[in-house]
């Protein structure tokens, strides 16, 4: 007996027959004697829909006129699902983010969660409902409809978990939970039972898709517990909590492939206090979002400094750093789209030196060049060629044998 | 310089390009120097389209559920002609009904709107913008989204021009105006220029389509004056205004014609006191909306009550009056769907005997047998078999030379 709240993304919702197997869910739970909360995203590819349908209105649509338009397809899947709840015999209600009290700040199409005004929400449950909030949407301090971005119905569920003090925040998905590597790169990657915060952090901040790294960040702030799982089986999923609570502690608990940034190097900089600073100043005034940095021991008075950056972001980069070398006397700008990150993640890292030699010898032997390190106390990054990016997950999947079960530090 | 409510049906909003055009209306309107409210329905089909979604999922959904699924319609065109709107250099702003202050009771499906808070419309008017408000829809005293049920997004634009005091709440629709005859029944049939509230009244409660009865009602009660046009054409429409506005007075406005009824009768009723108010009692108690009723004089102490009642309600009457018609010892309960009934339209009758006359001549002439007559100081409607319905409107106007330009009581 406690209270759940249960998240299905688009591809859970897209149609009535899938809608129905989520009031099925939602239903199961009630009738385990739990109050329920649904989280849903808009039915499958419904919210790209309006996005077209937008642009053939107009070449640029307004931020706060495309949330009122993005925010409907989150209440056509509320208002489906707590029909379908009806006809299982049990009461619901739908909710749109502002009435589920979900109050954001004004930022159109990116909006944080300010704070979750739950008193409806505990009235329904009172009430004995099943709760349907559109996710992905809120109201702002304005009381204009906001959108919440990317992830935003994850963000949705994990807020309202910490509001109402849900037991649990079940992420229903189209994957059966958090793998050591994506198995469509790695065919015997294996499914985690357990992740601690710190790690999926790691993993989503690395590219991770599973989880967006502000709902992980959200979660491990107000110790929701996560169940990431599929929609389509019965099956255990993979359990995000702390590290206390985890039995078991992992070396290694996955690798993480990005492919969506560049690298960029400065050539030649004088080596002089200040250059860093303000070169990475001009390119945060820009609002270029800068990964990893790196920068060699100066030889004979100059130095390469390197780093990552969104692909999206090269052009702007470019403007602003091609100038600025010239004018700090570096010997150039120059930038390489074909690069991934591959990034191995484990809390056990900590206790357990040689992991990045044994990281650094197993790309070498497959005779992968590393372009760029950066490393934290439980993540070792590398910057390979895009091209040898598979290749390079699949050696340090198999290096580290994380297609066998469980190697714990403490076992 | 002045304020107008500009209302625009599905047709005129489906699609891209339509939705342009209507932004083109609305800054027309604007650059003449008014401030502009819009109006706007769902696009084209897309509220049959979620209703066949709701019934795909549930077979009879909850009313709440489905306001909240059909409310997102509206929402989407709103949205979209704010961009159109920008687009042409203009401010905008959308609203849902609840944003707009649509306070209504809390009848899902059918609500009414009982007050319209209208202090964000007039700000926005106030910052220069051109306010587009979601049609059909409002929120309860209860905070739940309501739908108006059909018609709604006129009663909406009316409701609002009386609410901020609009100079004129003009109607865009797919058809030219309020004609004499359904134009494609009668192709001789003409445009009004002017209506009055009384008559337009009697057209929309006898079958005429343009505009339902509420939103005449309400205009009526409010001295909103009402502009029915073309979406699709500069063209002058029909003003819809009161009496002392209107230069002429026509004998005849218009007929109508509504085949949506069907007709019934009890047989051989004892002449006794109480028994049609026993009768209508039980009809009204099962919800069955009683049109016309007509009562024969008695005969050796029976008579026959007839009546029209909708289609749709013909079996919940006859559960009803079968045994009913035995208990008072009636010569049984008969009924047939294949009526229709026309009706006569015009201010001017009041002051000129012998339309009546003129009208059942004109019918008989044709060799059509009237079942049912009933009448109001403006209005003549007559029953008759719904195969000869046509040639019944066809053979009223012409013998009222209603296709000729307008005779006037005056002249």
């Amino acid at each position: 007996m406690g209270l759940v709240v249960q998240k299905f993304g688009g591809t859970s919702v897209a149609g009535p027959e899938r809608l129905k197997a989520v009031a099925r869910r939602l239903v199961a739970a009630r009738e385990q004697g739990h109050e329920v909360v649904g989280v849903l995203s808009a039915m499958g590819k419904a919210t790209d829909d309006l996005i077209a349908l937008a642009h053939e209105v107009s070449p640029e649509p307004a931020a706060r006129e495309l949330d009122m338009l993005l925010s409907v397809g989150e209440r056509i899947s509320c208002a489906l699902a707590a029909m379908a709840v009806h006809d299982l015999g049990h009461r619901a209600i739908s909710l749109t983010g502002s009435q589920a009290g979900i109050v954001t700040d004004a930022a159109h199409g990116s909006a944080k969660i300010l704070e979750v005004r739950a008193e409806r929400i505990h009235k329904a449950l009172a009430r004995g409902e099943i709760v349907l909030v559109a996710g992905f949407q809120g109201v702002s301090t304005q009381r204009e409809v906001t959108t919440l971005g990317r992830g935003g119905s994850d963000a949705t569920a994990v807020a309202l978990a910490a509001a109402v003090g849900a037991d649990v925040c079940e992420i229903y998905t189209d994957v059966e939970g958090v793998f050591t590597a994506d198995p469509r790169l790695v065919p015997g990657a294996r499914k985690l039972d357990a992740v601690s915060y710190e790690e999926m952090l790691e993993l989503s901040a690395s590219g991770a898709k599973v989880l967006m790294l502000r709902s992980v960040e959200f979660a491990r702030n107000h110790g929701v517990r996560i169940h990431v799982r599929s929609a389509f089986s019965e099956a255990e999923g993979t359990w995000i909590v702390s590290q206390e609570e985890l039995m078991e502690q992992p070396i290694i608990s996955g690798i993480a492939l990005d492919t969506s940034e560049a690298e960029a190097t400065i050539l030649a900089v004088p080596d002089r206090p200040g250059i860093a600073a303000r070169v990475f100043r001009a390119l945060a005034d820009a609002g270029v979002n800068v990964d990893m940095i790196v920068q060699n021991v100066s030889a004979a008075g100059h130095t390469d400094i390197s780093f990552t950056l969104p692909k999206a972001d090269t052009a702007r980069a470019e403007k602003i750093l091609a100038p600025l070398a010239d004018e700090i006397g570096a010997g150039g700008f120059a930038h390489d789209p074909d690069v991934a990150k591959i990034s191995l993640v484990g809390a056990g890292m900590r206790t357990h030196p040689g992991v990045a030699a044994d990281m650094f010898d197993a790309l070498a032997e497959a005779g992968i060049n590393i372009r760029i390190i950066s490393t934290s106390p439980i993540r070792i990054s590398c910057v390979v060629l895009a091209a040898d990016a598979e290749r390079a997950v699949q050696a340090v999947h198999e290096r580290f044998r994380l297609h066998e079960p469980l190697v714990t530090a403490e076992g």
